[in-house]
């Protein structure tokens, strides 16, 4: 008999040889239908192979992460049987899961997939599942592998199987297809309810241009119909948000080739939002006791030598520049310059926590093909700050950060959240991270003390922290579903070390701080590319770029209207006249078009009453109301950032 | 007879070889008697030269640039005569005048010049000018001037006569002493009626550190007593006032090695500071009609070889980083990314005129010797602003940036300012300056016009234009009377053709904006350094970092002051509790020397009436207040940023 430890902690006996899709079924016949694969020892097995020692064991279905990554990497293999089907003689490379879906790449040598050609497959996907085929794992020896595929023609599995050794080789079988996998696979393709084939497009084997263009086929699938119809819908309003659309359709960004290429140039209402967003920031650290710095974009070679931005970040960073025998560099984070703030005078511990923030702008040297519009850019401007304390004010500190945190979400109606900790990886130390075994597991679990005190929902990755100490990402949900990764929070005992920062502790002594880097809004760039899909471009008051737009029926109310106006802007109001001589309900219709919030309808009866009919985005006609009841009712609109 | 034309065009018919002299004497007597030197067909020359040919003529005397200019430079050989008399056989290299004062570079031999030196050389020097000797000029042969030379055993002379050209060597002779000068100078000694030795310092023969180090003897003098004394006053309180002393004492920035040379950090109260000066920009700039922008620091090649700025202002700049086969450069302008905004959308006549502003941060590589303090950085943050708009526009819109700049010297009670219109030379047309001779001639007398109409004071000066325009540099002097090149105009008609800018005209056909560039706030760095001085670091309270700064008498009153201090921060006023235990009176005395404007004592009789007393920085006891009155009249300073 072995012992398999669920993991609740219980401990179940069962015959050696027993399989995964068998426990599943001791434990209930329902859940047995709906898992996939299984987490055995830490490792992701198929549910039909057997277990012949004791082992930690985890089921996982749909909703787990690897659950859908095994579904869709298997959902891979049927396109692959599909495309077989149609297309004999056809080769394949690689076809792995993706975030969202998956892919094969495939020689079609001279024939082209067109969109008739997409449903055929589509169609043939369909009518293979219902053959509810299993994957059926075996392991082949590297001389029978090589035979196989070279009996069948395809150099491009018998290019694989050059690295791969002998005794670690399988294969998968579903129906007529047959494939060199590594797996783990879900049992049957009967758990496949609804497909899609999202995307044709070319890749060069190996990536190398050198080499010959395959066919690439993207695709998703979903164990039931509705999941796809949902994301069909989140896609197609996707679309309709796209930030690079929205962009530039609302003046918000552009970008010059001759400039350079993710470097974002903020138009005017880009720049409203920007500063709206600074606004908020600021008073919510000046409230919270932070102070603000303005520090420079460069600094010399021996910061970041003694950062270790040099060499641990060195290939994210722009080259240097190279003067009188000095190397200078753009800044990649803001963190060295503000630890030269710290360091400017002496601190006491009457002055900690010491909160630095700075709304500063870095660059980085992301790789052109991952430049995606405002999500991936070279020029950032963060919400940064960093808070020196004691270990003492660590708990209270982070949690305050926190805090913060939930407050943003509430202001931009962002529901769903979760925090990510990263953690180092005790093999990685002294190579990706500081090696400080010690404080690695100290500050860790701090953090992890805090997150769990403060009922944060959060999950634990371990070998993605900073180099100098645990990272937190914040990863939210925009109002159409989709996962966007807003900001980091850092927590460092490392830094303060090599930059030798000490502060002078109540019993006189030299005593070292702790540091969190903490961004809550993230960068401008990303954050405003959240905000436009988030809120379609219809941004709330508060953060409209243009807050009202003034629409006088004819030039007779103009001189009322520019009246309107002048009082309007003395409150502070962001507000514009449409003074074209178009018939009102043009002006209307494109004042809708432009997404701004208010606008205002003056004719005679309003003219008559120092009053304005007040029309709302997406709420239509409100009637008419007193230019000092709008103001008034704008104001407390804006001042309190409520979305209506 | 010879023809003289007077500056206000009155022609005066005189002998042939009459001096600039007897044109003073018959002009006026008491004028003959002020006046330094002569400006004889554009060349300063000696009042005794004789005028054999028609020619333009003006008297200059102290009150003119170049008048003073002389009287410095005379001065440099009367210290030249008295330092010979003490110390025979020294050896002369150059004594050219400053800005202030003058200077003479000397070899002594291995003799020092210690303080007590400098009071017999000052002794010396003003019992020579009690002989009010006569400067006389002499032209001289080559040959006899090496052997002049030759004989007296001055090398450096020699060395100098080396690139004379026979024919064009002068001496001077002013009682013992002889020079090789090309003048000119005044008539007599005796019109220096003041005078100091400022400074000894070595300095290497001919700035090479290879050569020889020689002393260096800085002067100054006057032409009566009273204006050195002012002199005197100035410098001492410019000491105390000295920006880098009080930025270090006041926590307003900082500098490190690790960053680098001109790399200014600013502290949290330089920030403060910087913010209040943006938000005065922001406001003022909103209500001028002004859309804001934020552009990157940095953009590829194209960019400049477009602008003009590779190579005409290529050693300003800091050096390309490579990758990627692009070279990137940072910023030392804005105007080229606010051209490419222009640009980023098709403009109408109805757009015009496009203000774009943004505090933009440039990088300049100023070379490590030229670095100063606030006053000569190599990162700066400019209130920089561009206006496209049309030849019609023109005028009015120059207009209201001068009058912006009116609004700022008012707030800030800057009360002498002068405009130096620098114009192109046109020998440099297509080296230093775009080769557009009647664009510039136009332009310039644009602006001509309407600073004469604004009746803005402005003086011009040839030949320091900027490359695409005529520039204009706005000079202001703070409550001590020191000079400050505070900001930089430029109109330019160049930029918009290089960069192809067009807007579609009211006849529906492309048109090329005119560009004004416009800083009215300068830099932060050359600003705030400003400031430091004007203010003597005591800011108005709408500058001042801290505020208020409240003083319990002792710990029973923590809770009221506690609250106090909640109430004023709700206020949004920036205020600190002296929480420390100490008396009163070390309380009252830190603040006043921290230079906070406000201070709150709170005792018994203050907690009891909800009130404090007040104390003004400068000002002393203002007694009891209610806290609701002391916010009504603290915020009403700040929001109107009035300077008590």
């Amino acid at each position: 008999m072995i012992n398999i430890t669920l993991p609740d902690g219980n401990v179940k006996q069962y015959e050696s040889g027993v399989s995964s899709m068998d426990i599943a079924k001791s434990i209930s016949e329902g859940l047995a239908r709906k898992v996939l694969v299984a987490e055995v020892n830490g490792e992701v097995w198929d549910m039909s192979r057997p277990i012949t020692s004791d082992a930690t064991f985890k089921l996982l279905t749909w909703d787990d992460d690897l659950g859908k990554n095994t579904f869709w990497h298997s959902s891979a293999h049927l396109m692959a049987e599909a495309v077989e089907a149609i297309y004999p003689g056809v080769k394949f490379w690689v076809g792995p899961p993706l975030e969202h879906g998956f892919y094969y790449d495939m020689d079609l040598g001279d024939r082209k997939i067109t969109e008739d050609d997409v449903a055929k497959i589509e169609a043939k996907m369909n009518e293979l599942v219902k053959q509810n085929a299993t994957f059926i794992r075996s392991e082949k020896s590297k001389s029978d592998a090589i035979a196989y595929f070279t009996e069948k023609g395809d150099e491009y599995k018998l290019d694989l199987l050059q690295n791969l050794e002998d005794g670690n080789i399988t294969f998968y079988q579903q129906g007529n297809f047959t494939d060199l996998c590594r797996g783990p696979h879900i049992p049957n393709t009967g758990h496949i309810k609804a497909l899609k084939i999202t995307n044709v497009a070319g890749a060069y084997w190996k990536g190398d241009e050198k080499n010959k263009q395959l066919t690439r086929l993207y695709g998703i699938t979903f164990p039931n119909n509705k999941l796809l119809e949902e994301y069909n819908t989140m896609m197609e309003e996707a679309r309709k948000r796209d930030h690079r659309k929205l962009g530039k359709e609302l003046g918000i960004y552009t970008m010059n080739d001759d400039i350079g290429s993710g470097l974002i140039l903020w138009m005017p209402n880009g720049a409203v939002i920007i500063e709206e967003l600074e606004k908020l920031a600021k008073e919510t650290e000046d409230e919270a006791g932070y102070k603000r710095v303005v520090t420079p974009h460069i600094a010399k070679e021996n910061l970041y030598l003694t950062s270790g931005h040099l060499p641990y970040y060195a290939e994210s960073m722009f080259p240097p520049m190279e003067i009188d025998g000095e190397k200078y560099y753009l800044k990649a984070m803001n963190c060295p310059h503000h630890h030269k703030i710290f360091d400017a005078e002496p601190r006491s511990y009457r002055d900690m926590p010491l909160r630095l923030a700075e709304y500063g702008t870095c660059y980085r040297y992301e790789q052109s093909g991952e430049l995606f519009g405002l999500m991936r850019v070279r020029c950032l401007h963060m919400n940064d700050a960093h808070i020196y304390c004691t270990k003492e004010q660590f708990a209270e500190e982070f949690k305050a950060v926190n805090d913060m945190y939930i407050k943003y979400f509430k202001i931009f109606g962002i529901e769903k959240y979760v925090m990510r900790l990263s953690l180092h990886d005790p093999e990685q130390l002294g190579k990706k991270y500081v090696n400080e075994p010690e404080l690695w597991i100290e500050t860790e679990d701090m953090v992890r003390q805090v997150m769990i005190e403060a009922k944060v929902p959060f999950v634990e990755v371990k070998g993605e922290g900073a180099f100098y100490g645990p990272k937190i990402d914040v990863q939210i949900w925009s109002a159409i579903g989709r996962e966007f990764t807003l900001a980091t929070n850092q927590v460092d005992f490392a830094q303060s070390r090599r930059f030798k920062l000490t502060y002078n502790s109540s019993e006189n002594k030299p005593d070292i701080p702790l540091i969190i880097h903490r961004a809550p809004l993230g960068t401008h760039e990303r954050f405003i590319g959240f905000l436009l899909e988030h809120y379609a471009g219809k941004f709330p008051l508060w953060l409209a770029p243009l807050q009202c737009k003034l629409l006088p029926i004819s030039d007779k109310f103009m001189d009322y209207t520019q009246q309107v106006c002048k009082q309007m802007r003395a409150a502070g109001i962001r507000v514009e006249i449409d003074d074209r001589s178009e018939k009102i309900g043009k002006k209307i219709r494109d004042t809708e078009l432009s997404k701004t919030p208010y606008m205002l309808v003056i004719g005679e009866k309003e003219m008559a009453e120092a009053s304005g009919s007040l029309r709302i985005q997406g709420k239509g006609d409100q009637g008419m109301i007193t230019i000092h009841d709008l103001i008034t009712r704008m104001k407390d609109l804006i001042s309190n950032r409520i979305t209506e």
